[in-house]
């Protein structure tokens, strides 16, 4: 069902640090920053060749990477999305498997302007999952 | 510098569990368990379309997963794998720009065979960053 890794997110506690780091000492072609509003973050993706990395800094006052930043203050990896090409039919598998789908449990319009959802990390391994349809 | 990533490492409370998880829930295709006795680690491979999910479970007594696994009873990431062509190279990069390698500094073989080195998560973000010879 899963299909490619879309992305790794790190949550960093200084953005113009790790785009000036991932391009210089690591290389890396990295992209400008985007502000979300709807999702509290702004998001620069690095692009590898096979795959992404999505740093995440806070935006605004009730940002979801406000409190894990509190938490580990250098930083860390937030989540990781696995893509699918159905959503609706991953989470009704998944629900079925007994698995907890955050939120409403309805697919919401993510960062990349796909439908998302995200999975109950004590359910898979302690790691944030975000599926995204392909 | 940096290339493809190479892998996710997810340390696993229960590899059994995982495996059956990533197979069945998520559908996807999974490899059987390695024993990495040099490494203090069962490895298992999920292989998806453009890179590698890695599970790490502890093997023996004196395993580096045995303590992540204490402080993360439910798992967590551990690492992400960064390819790079020229491992000493980049070592010698990244610390000319005062970032610090783990252990001695010389590359060690991993357990894919090929030469590797792991990056302070204190220098990046967070996260445990291994760099794997392609």
């Amino acid at each position: 069902m899963i299909g490619r890794l879309n992305h790794v997110a790190i949550a960093v506690p200084d953005l113009d640090a790790a785009c000036a780091q991932y391009r210089g000492a690591l290389g890396a072609v990295v992209g400008a920053p985007q502000d979300e509003p709807d999702h509290g973050v702004t998001v620069v993706f690095v692009e590898l060749p096979n795959t992404k990395i999505e740093f995440l800094y806070p935006l605004g006052d009730n940002s979801p990477i406000t409190g894990f930043l509190e938490k580990n203050p250098a930083g860390g990896i937030h989540h990781i999305c696995y893509e699918v090409d159905d959503i609706m039919a991953a989470r009704d598998r998944l629900q079925a498997e007994g698995a907890r789908v955050l939120g409403s449990g309805e697919p919401k319009i993510g960062a990349h302007g796909k439908l998302v959802l995200f999975l109950h990390p004590k359910d898979f391994n302690g790691c944030l999952i975000e599926l995204e349809e392909a």
